[in-house]
């Protein structure tokens, strides 16, 4: 997402992506060589205090101009069927894919806010202020049946989403009156380490289809659930 | 809903409820020393040893005859809105409201598989086999849109809430082969400890309403997300 946004056309001033790993983060470390408007942050989204710290350093870096998207992209597949489930795998998965979104944001709220205040002309959308939660189609509670849901007794990944989607939905009731959009996206089934091999997207078809999708984003997609092609998805 | 159970015409051969605390349930006490069908067993709903403990006891208590209903009704509400909330409120609301039910009825999954194929004969309900699941409104992600949402800006509870919905649909599926009917129930607002006193309805209204649900339920609720009129909600 980084490559895609740095090498675009249409490039954003300053593009900021996180990691929990600076040494770890090989190919982020050669983008921000590359380019110019990439930069590194540290975030271990789980925890508060790197969350405040990133949000500071974040500060640091856009200075009065804010934030004008946050894109919460971090999660974690924990896969467990009725059988094998434990609390502490529900929780662990709860952490970081639904109570994390929440937690940054609201460290972010002030970055946002100040974009959102900057672009008070401008209609809803990531011209002003937005928040993009990366949720998932195994989160939509009324999908979760039926033959298609065989393949994916999740347990923790399926019941995080569905939180994160009303995480998501509790913040665009409040980020409203600012002028914050707010919504969650699914993003396909993608080729990644989480994805696996079988999956029909390649990351960079369904990245350039999400970037297209939160461009295009008005006040009419604000609390939506869209995936990536745009289409609005059950809860 | 135990003296309600105890004291109708047609009351249920063992009704098993279930306290933290024992000594603190002086209302359950009288009830168990009225009616010789209410039993009492303790149950920490968010310790597993506790849960397995309390499964281990009422397994004594069904015998051979199995558990025809799992009524899981703990719940906590943990108020806290976008500026208040923090991980830990999120996390504590989410294990008790989601991940005890799941936990427990895991644990309890020998005592229905029992009842369901004693009544492999009778269609699915709770003359078979039954999990319900005491949801709310509240989870609906849905209905949390608009004027109506904002007296109610609790993430943790509504978090949790829609995690249980997810849940309990996960359940249902994995339920359905052994014939056990799994479904979720919003009671209504309540004049309880949690409710408070401007809540419009009753403990005793609420709970007839309920019962006549869980009672009537069929094959066609299996999965559903029903008020307590028996009306769909919507996720």
């Amino acid at each position: 997402m980084v490559e895609s946004l740095a090498s675009g056309g249409f490039s954003p001033g300053k593009i900021i992506a996180t990691t929990r790993n600076l040494t770890g983060a090989q190919k982020l470390q050669e983008l921000a060589q590359k380019y110019a408007n990439v930069h590194i942050v540290t975030l271990d989204a789980v925890n508060q205090e790197s969350i405040e710290k990133c949000a500071e350093e974040v500060g640091q870096l856009v200075k009065e101009e804010g934030l004008n998207c946050l894109i919460n992209n971090a999660g974690i597949k924990v896969v467990a069927d009725f059988h094998s489930v434990t609390a502490e795998k529900m929780m662990e998965s709860f952490h970081t894919n639904a109570v994390a979104p929440l937690m940054i944001t609201k460290a972010f709220l002030p970055l946002l806010k100040r974009a959102a205040s900057r672009g008070a002309s401008r209609t809803m959308g990531i011209q002003r202020a937005a928040v993009i939660n990366i949720s998932s189609l195994l989160g939509s509670v009324e999908l979760n049946w039926g033959e298609s849901s065989n393949n994916f007794k999740w347990y923790p990944y399926r019941t995080s989403k569905s939180a994160l989607n009303m995480v998501s939905r509790c913040m665009a009731l409040d980020l409203e009156p600012d002028g914050i959009l707010c919504m969650m996206i699914h993003p396909g089934w993608v080729r990644t380490d989480m994805g696996g091999s079988e999956a029909p997207l390649s990351p960079e078809e369904s990245i350039a289809s999400v970037l297209t999708v939160i461009g295009g984003l008005t006040e009419k997609d604000h609390g939506s659930f869209l995936d990536f092609t745009g289409e609005q998805l059950p809860w």
